[in-house]
């Protein structure tokens, strides 16, 4: 089962990436005020690649882009481009424009777009829309921010079970005003709780006679609307679900989840924790100078916090340093492998409570092993570095010192690993958001301590 | 547009996930040895349930747990598990187990399922599958790897441009071998080209004597087999797709990838890049504790070096240190904060490089963006540190010192975090994995390094 053939990473790199001389050519077409060159320019490309190029220019390009494009603007734009990014591009377009690309949306389309918009941009939104697609729209803005309801669209496909196959396709056929994509006819009784679901591909192979009551799937799952939207990520990619009815607290079916807006959740949680981990918050490329500036500014002063208490910890031992100055020299490698060991535990545990892997009844394992994996490799570190200690200064005791603190400080890491971001979760706190500098913390102030306390006593 | 309800996150938390109590009864069950009871038990559960439950519990009560369900066993929890346990459970089922269940998955699941196999279980599966579809199987493996043929099915529905929409249904009725779940008919030329799609809505809402060339969408993309999974992934959430076709070099259609499949890796990629920053490599729950101390073994080797190396900068400094031990308390904050200012940019250019937003049409000014940052937050906590400094131990030109430092470390984190990525990007290598041993290495050098050399200059 060997690998007969190499997959081109050259290419592979530069696959589906805008490619430099497009953003080039567009930006000089806007300079020149050359609106027929832009239109030809962009004629070619995915309304998502050009919300792309949006984030590739700086926000006078955008504006000017988006000025003379004016007319030919391809609504889609608005559906693909960073929500930051919306309201100047709104701002800038022409009523009609808007107007003509909020009513080709679907409902839950133009809810996201509404969620990111300002007070008066959301008015010329809603003002664009017919009555009833705006009613849809303002019901839905009534459920919670991170609900299924603003996820859901109200176009669907739904039949009673006592039809047949050719009746359906005979009502579909006749029906104008059917979703944009669906997959799937939802079945319904009489009060308009689901009871089952037909795929297309089912309907399609079965004969125009058959009974859809005969080939409905009983074994689907309904999303309740006030779900957390990131349930109904979790629940999709969990199910391999391509679409779900959204039923309300009556059970009755008020909506559809498709799979690529469930997508959509599932990347921007995983993406939000990676930030999260990392102190960045939500910020994204095209944030400014200053915005970025005060994005970054909180975790930083965190840290800056916890660091000037391991500092405390180590004015403690000022005249132990004083007379062994090679403390000095060795204390911050026992609390950067501290750190380092505690931040590969809590990432795992973080992901783990993402994904609903880490639960209550395998905690107690967890916690052992990562117990366990700190002792072990707390023993070969303090190994090596015990002899790094000892060859560098001469002196037994100081190798003792530097390995004891160092098992010390990797078993202390993998314990607040992962018992920090359990304890974050039960206490109802994202545990990607505040575990890191917990667990820094704790493992600069048990290293500079053990490391610095042991050396007093043994070495003074 | 307030909002008017509160998603209940009490009950949210325990969405979806497996009930301890459900645990314990199957491991009840399975200790007394009550197949009747386990069976009823499991019954109502999803495959992908029960191989979570799988990853809950500890390797003999796997063990015992197989064996017992034995030949009950629900065949799809096989393309649902962890790949690490994949080997044990296969080794455990009867082979007619195995056999049924191999049989009734696409093409694609099997592939999925033998490349996490060793060569005994591989044969097992392939000896249980009919002949075409084990040359099925052998030709996919066949690709690289990490491609596009490696993901794709190659039951797929075409159709030639000449037929009516009547005719295709009417081959759709009659053919018993279609796909489990489609989306599109791929319309192809004579020489199996595609050259549109026509989803099953489309075809659904149209009458029988339309044309499918009329009604077909030319706007689709093709997926070169070679082309790399992440691409494919990106590809899929870039241009919302539900299915696309898979062609060779001689863009001959060869198979299908489908959306859930795409999800798939666009996951598994996310998650790979948050492990890999934190130097856990592809570590999972279910590891035991000596593969888990393994795994992360490298990382913190990594670690263990380039914090010698800040040790043999701090050295040279010994002597300014025995003069002044102020300098030992504060200088690990200089460092730490360079090292957390630095992952805050590396973070964010590595997830924009995975996103393709970070290239070379923006990356001059994202540069120029980091290294204004690092000033401004730079200035901001150069004047707090230096206050501390001062207040803390009387002197100003302490404070002075730990401002200066402060400064540049944080204007070389932006620099290094933002330039690493993108280098190591260039040359080949994935940023994710090494671009924060190379951070940080530069923060912690430089951090000490200004820190203690100003001071030498300054304050003896």
């Amino acid at each position: 089962m060997s690998d007969t053939a190499v997959i081109d990473t050259e290419q592979s790199e530069r696959a589906y990436e805008i490619d430099g001389t497009l953003i080039d050519a567009v930006l000089d077409a806007v300079e020149a005020g050359d609106r027929d060159t832009l239109v030809q320019l962009l004629e070619p490309f995915h309304a998502a690649d050009i919300a792309d190029l949006y984030e590739q220019i700086n926000p006078k390009e955008r504006s000017a882009f988006t000025v003379l494009w004016g007319a030919d603007f391809d609504g889609e734009v608005l559906a693909e481009i960073d929500e930051g990014l919306l309201d100047n591009v709104i701002e800038d377009l022409p009523d009609e424009v808007v107007s003509d690309a909020v009513r080709d949306m679907d409902t839950d389309d133009v809810v996201d777009l509404i969620e990111d918009l300002d007070e008066p941009q959301q008015e010329r939104i809603l003002d664009a829309l017919n009555t009833p697609d705006r009613v849809a729209v303002e019901q839905a803005l009534q459920y919670p921010e991170d609900s299924a309801g603003r996820l859901m669209q109200r176009e669907l496909v739904m039949a009673p079970t006592h039809w047949t196959v050719g009746q359906t396709i005979d009502y579909l056929r006749k029906e104008s005003d059917l979703p944009d994509q669906f997959y799937d006819v939802v079945m319904v009784d009489p009060r308009l709780t689901p009871v089952g679901k037909v795929p297309l591909s089912g309907l399609m192979s079965a004969a125009r006679k058959t009974k859809m009551s005969e080939i409905m799937d009983e074994e689907f799952r309904t999303i309740p609307v006030m779900q957390s939207q990131e349930d109904v990520a979790y629940a999709f990619n969990q199910y391999n679900m391509v679409s779900a009815p959204v039923v309300d607290e009556d059970d009755r079916l008020v909506g559809v989840i498709t799979m690529d807006d469930a997508m959509e959740v599932l990347e921007e949680h995983a993406e939000e924790d990676i930030k999260r981990l990392a102190g960045v918050g939500d910020e994204s490329l095209i944030d400014n100078i200053w915005s970025t500036t005060g994005r970054r500014f909180p975790w930083l002063a965190v840290n800056l916090a916890t660091s000037i208490l391991a500092s405390i910890v180590i004015a403690q031992f000022a005249e132990t340093i004083e007379a062994v100055v090679a403390l000095a020299v060795l204390m911050p490698i026992v609390a950067s492998m501290g750190g380092n060991a505690g931040t590969q535990t809590l990432t795992v545990a973080v992901r783990a409570i993402a994904t609903k892997d880490l639960t209550a009844a395998n905690a107690l394992r967890i916690v052992r092993r990562e117990l366990f994996v700190g002792l072990f490799n707390g023993f070969i570190f303090a190994l090596i570095i015990g002899l790094v200690g000892y060859y560098w200064y001469g002196s037994v005791m100081l190798g003792v010192v530097l390995g004891i603190a160092m098992v010390g400080n990797l078993v202390v890491a993998g314990l607040a690993g992962i018992l920090i971001p359990i304890g974050l979760d039960k206490a109802g706190v994202d545990p990607a958001l505040a575990s890191g500098a917990f667990v820094t913390t704790v493992t600069d102030i048990v290293g500079f301590f053990a490391f610095l306390g042991l050396a007093a006593v043994l070495l003074l």
